[in-house]
């Protein structure tokens, strides 16, 4: 590894981010670390911790943020954690309970109970601080992405007390109380700009905002109870390190969430990435500035759909291909599943497509 | 009741899907027959019998078909039944398990898996014969909606074994072996269709084809894979009866769902109605016929959002007046939700969306 290559900010993935000329196409997997991979289930059952205590154990995040970069060699390692974790340091009792997910004991729904919720300086984020500082020597030179879940994804599990398909209770208290949903995600939009803040001072080299639920939105709706809050955070952030912003089911969101402030915007499986990437830049025509000068074009992530890594290898090389051509129309494109890594892929597939990428991306 | 607005094909319902002047805006909710009304609830308990062979009993299924009718005022009947009736009665091993949905005992994933799968012409479907010839002289002019899933979603049943939020092994299925799936698509779409037609020849006056999960698929993959299979249905039962063709998360779906042969196309919560009528009405411009002569304009169906049945009654008000107004620059609309009625939905608030519906759209 040459001295240049290890600078992480000059890194392919960070080039790509900002839209710069890159070697080949940099590749990375949403949810790479964790539960897919056999050296992190054997690590977990060793432990024997709860995932929110194995968040807060340097080490072990330590470890297991280098496991994917190790066996897949990716481009980017992004940081171990969970959203809820800035959450719970704020003082929400939350757990994360196997096969379901974030619950949440006493749901927030009134102002009474938003008061229960701290307030960002008052987390002690210590711990993450000191897992960065531990990885970035190891990562020699692969750039970290840092992480966190944006201001109405954490809201839903909060109001609701856990994951929901409808986000019923988030609907009906953004439309029902719009002061208390404003106060609720303002006050998230703290607690998770401070959470990455703490990742990028300590050394990561981009951020990812995952609004994974985003999608269940009108745009209507998105742009006026979710947007600002998610601008708060991208904006506070940037542009020091590139921004990420993703979610699912964003068809029809990807224009107001690339407006949101990102430099990246993150593609499911829906959208050709060569649609994705004229949606995304179209954002700042809406802007009314006045001579805001040139903005940067914005890069695209994605998009193979993780259900299709059970197909037959023939069929992953034909998407990745087509992924890879769509993505030649973006001015930067970093490979990615259109979702996390399912629990049951195979790490086999996943190693293989990181070799396809590279070899095929070739400049 | 004039003897004019009794007769169901003159009905405002039926000339609203027709893209015909009506005297207000007509309205029914998607699943307005079953779980959210305790007169449902109190006869599931008092038959004591599952809820396959609840449909398979005309007496019953009558009696949940008008149970909405009589209560709400909706200006439709939706044929009460399940996406897997026709399946079940063409020799599939299904049972609908409480809480999760319809369980396949045995999936179907390799041709002898299709073997299984019976013809279309071997399966009885006597019971919904008798069922719509007893329901019509009861509706007294109300229009029946026929029901059935489409050829999509029952595969998506099918392979997977039962409800699934990612459909990989659908997927998988269908890029890894396109023989097998376009035999089980084809096999499904003639199964769809007797049954259609079965509820039309005994008097449903409009259908409505579900292909609740098209939305989990790319607009490549679904004209790749699926839009031939909903055409072969919609066009062999079309235009007899105005035909509604409806998913959820269609956002990027919608004008290839109309090409797939819609007179209506159902629009989730997501897309503003005014969007989506444009998005329906581009797809004529996509056929290569000779002069094919000017389509007739589509319709749309939605969109109130069902999470927002819960919020208070002012947020519904507001929300029942934009979807109104979005609506009117649709050659046609028929009011409804941009999915089914949740279990825990208030009937009251159904009740009062009729009536408000009503009221502010008499023209």
């Amino acid at each position: 590894m040459t001295s240049i290559a290890a600078d992480p900010t000059d890194s392919v993935f960070v080039r790509a981010c900002r839209g710069e000329p890159v070697e080949h196409t940099p590749v990375w997997f949403m949810r790479q670390a964790g539960r897919s991979l056999p050296e992190y289930r054997e690590l977990r059952a060793e432990a024997g911790l709860s995932m929110l205590e194995t968040c807060r154990r340097p080490d072990l995040v330590t470890e297991i943020t280098l496991q994917p970069v190790r066996r897949h060699g990716v481009d980017a390692a992004v940081f171990y954690s969970d959203i809820v974790v800035p959450v719970a340091a704020a003082g929400v009792g939350v757990e994360i309970v196997a096969g379901t997910g974030p619950v949440v004991a006493e749901p927030i729904r009134s102002s009474a109970d938003l008061a229960r919720v701290g307030r960002a300086e008052d987390a002690d984020l210590s711990f993450v601080e000191e897992a960065i500082r531990l990885l970035i020597p190891k990562l020699e030179g692969t750039p970290l992405i840092g992480f966190a879940g944006a201001p109405f994804t954490l809201a839903s599990y909060l109001i609701e007390g856990g994951p929901s398909r409808s986000h019923a209770k988030t609907k009906a208290l953004m439309h029902g109380d719009p002061q208390l949903w404003h106060g609720l995600a303002e006050r998230l939009a703290e607690i998770t700009s401070t959470f990455l803040r703490v990742q990028i001072d300590a050394g990561a080299s981009a951020v990812q905002l995952f609004d994974s639920w985003a999608g269940a939105l009108s745009e209507a709706d998105y742009r006026r109870f979710v947007l600002p809050h998610s601008a708060a955070v991208l904006q506070e952030i940037g542009p020091v390190v590139p921004r990420i912003h993703f979610g699912v089911g964003t068809a029809h969101l990807l224009t107001a969430m690339a407006e949101a402030g990102a430099d990246v915007v993150g593609v499911d499986w829906r959208t050709p990435l060569d649609q994705a990437a004229a949606l995304v830049n179209v954002a700042d025509l809406r802007l009314d500035g006045s001579e805001p000068g040139p903005a940067r074009p914005r890069a695209v992530q994605g998009n193979l759909d993780p259900a299709l890594l059970s197909a037959p290898w023939e069929v992953v090389d034909h998407e990745v291909r087509r992924v890879l051509a769509e993505g030649e129309a973006a001015p930067g494109h970093v490979f990615n599943l259109g979702h996390g890594v399912p629990p049951e892929a195979d790490p086999a597939v996943l190693t293989r497509i990181v070799e396809l990428v590279h070899k095929i991306s070739v400049r």
